[in-house]
Formats: structure tokens, C-alpha cells, sequence
């Protein structure tokens, strides 16, 4: 059986990144969307597996340790992780994994696994990411403007990324992606065993 | 408005590459199919413009001479051959440009343009290839052996396609080239202009 194949998809704040991949896990079969590992504590409602894999520090350390993870970061006090475990076990059954990472966990997964995909989620444009940002009412004027900030000097990195997705309907971004996917299979490299079994 | 993207299509005679074509200019916008250039004379029901671009054979090497076409062949003492102007002007247009051509012709058109997507439409395998030339009915049994040998030898020339569409059905070949051109949109290079423009 042919093995799946890992897409990390990155963003800025506000690009509506979550709603596309909802509709992209809906519309499409065979594809495993990575939980993150976490140290910090489940929220309420949230469940261990099912929004993140929640682990305490010394377990956490003890997978940097034995580099059990693709990517990892501390933020505000937390670690946060994608566990080899869970991706790998996805790409043995033969699904697509995606993991919704920022720029950096994406470098570090790509430093580690070279021919994982780079998929990047752009706004139509920097006036509507901030039209989103101001409708999406939880941030003051000044953070929206802060993200914004981070959101133009991360896309300075992101020339690096195979591809850019625009995210101006759900529809046309969930086409996009989908495309991406069917495409990336039928590169040399994934039919290799068609190729040379017959 | 952006410029469209040129997509070199090839494959072993009876894979089925000018259903699946159709099939693809009829499911997807936008779409242009190269008609290629010729000396030889039309056959009956054959129209100018629309099954070939008929030339005579000094038009044809004053052509050559002035650099018009991507790429040209001599075949049993006729020129056939890409003319330039078409691709342009289709590609100045917005749209997408379809040659269909076989290996060494795809060579030439890639020296000259190094951003042509390079698709071969590959059978499932090589005992449906064979069951597909003779379900066709218009070759000898040696004619068909032949041709498979041919076809076994291009393969190996043929790993430096960028894509391989495996045509099992129409509509799955037909979806994987759809994809491909949509993903091949998303690449960097071709969001350069929505990027910088904001």
C-alpha cells in the first residue's frame, strides 16, 4: 500500500486557516489531521487526544530526550509538540497528515523530514486580513495591529513555502489544498512502485 | 491579469492521452490546446487551424530559421512542429497551454522554456497497455510488440517528468491533471504578484 504523505500548513492569525481545514478534513477521506502534545493544562472541554495529547514536563522532556518529536517549542511557560508517533503511524496506514504548525515548527519538521510539503495560507490581501482581524472582535486595535506587523514579516520568510494558498472563500481555498495533495502524488517519486513493479 | 502556464503532456501510444485530453478541455476552463504546425497534406474532413496549422515546406524552414517554433521534428518526410506565436499569445491571454508531444519534442520546448510543466500519462500497466493496443484493433500482433518496446524504452527516459498521471479511468486521469494545474498555480513564483501587490 502506498504511504501517505505530510503537509504542513502555516498562516497568519486571522487568515481563517482553522475553518479551511475543517472543510478540507470534510471534504476529503484519508487524511489525518496531527494533534499536538501539550504541558499545559486541558481547558475545560477540551480532551486528551482529541485537542491535544496532554503530557506533564518531565514525560515532555523525556521525548525531546529521545527525539520523539518533529517539532517543538516553548511558549508562555508551556511546551508545545507534533509527536513522530502518531505521524508516522498515519503514514504507514496509508493517510495524508497534516499539521497545522507556524513558520519555525515548519522549518524544524522540514529540516528533519525534507520531503514534507510547505503549504502557506495567504489572505487575498494585508486590508482583508484586517478586516477579519477587526471582525473577529477578540483583539484590541493596537494587537490587531500587532499581528498584522507579524503576520507582513513572517511572509518575508515564507518565500521558502512550495505553496501559497489564498484563502478568499473557503471553496477556493479547500480546492486549492485538495489539488496540492492529489498533485504531490503523482510525482516521480510516489509512483516509483507503480513504475517499477510491472 | 496573469499569464497562463504551459503543460507538456506525452505518453505511449495507446495509454489513451487524447481522451483523457478531451475529456480535461471539456471539464476545465480556460484551456488551451497547441495546434500543431505541419507540411504534410490535410487528409479529407482535416481543417486548417483546427486539426493542424498547414504550411508548405519553405514557410516551414524559414520558420525554423527565425526561431518560431518550441520545438519541430521531421517524421517520414514531413515537418511537424510548436509554433511559438500560438503559445503566447494564448499564455498573454490568461490561459492555460496544453502540448501534446512526445519525449524528445518535450526536451527541446523545456530547453527553450524551463517553467513548462512536464505530465506523463502512464498506463496502469504494462499488460493493460498491451490488451488496450490490441483491443484497438489497428495494429498486428508484431506492430504492437513493437510499440510496447517502445513504450518500455521511453519510460526510462521519462523520469525526469515532473508528474505522472496514471489514465486507470478517464476521470481519475482527468482529475489528477486538474489538479496538477491548479496546484501548479499555487507555486510561489505564480502568487509573486498578490504578494507584492498589497
Amino acid at each position: 500500500m502506498r504511504k501517505g504523505r505530510t503537509f504542513v500548513v502555516s498562516g497568519p492569525s486571522g487568515v481563517g486557516k482553522s475553518t479551511v481545514l475543517k472543510a478540507l478534513l470534510e471534504s476529503r477521506k484519508n487524511l489525518y489531521f496531527s494533534v499536538s502534545a501539550t504541558t499545559r493544562d486541558p481547558r475545560p472541554g477540551e480532551l486528551d487526544g482529541i485537542h491535544y495529547h496532554f503530557m506533564d514536563v518531565e514525560s515532555f522532556r523525556k521525548w525531546i530526550a529521545m527525539d520523539q518529536f518533529l517539532e517543538y517549542a516553548e511558549y508562555v511557560g508551556n511546551f508545545y509538540g507534533t509527536p513522530k508517533k502518531f505521524v508516522d503511524d498515519a503514514m504507514e496506514a496509508g493517510k495524508d497528515v497534516i499539521l497545522d504548525i507556524e513558520i519555525q515548527g515548519a522549518i524544524q519538521v522540514c529540516s528533519k523530514r525534507p520531503d514534507t510539503v510547505r503549504i502557506f495560507i495567504a489572505p487575498p490581501s494585508w486590508a482583508e486580513l484586517e478586516r477579519r482581524l477587526t471582525e473577529r472582535g477578540t483583539d484590541s486595535p493596537e494587537k490587531i495591529q500587532k499581528r498584522l506587523l507579524r503576520a507582513k514579516v513572517e511572509f518575508q520568510t515564507a518565500h521558502t513555502y512550495d505553496y501559497f494558498v489564498i484563502n478568499d472563500t473557503v471553496e477556493n481555498a479547500v480546492g486549492e489544498l485538495n489539488a496540492i495533495i492529489t498533485a504531490e502524488h503523482c510525482k516521480p517519486q510516489e509512483r516509483m512502485e507503480i513504475i517499477s513493479g510491472r
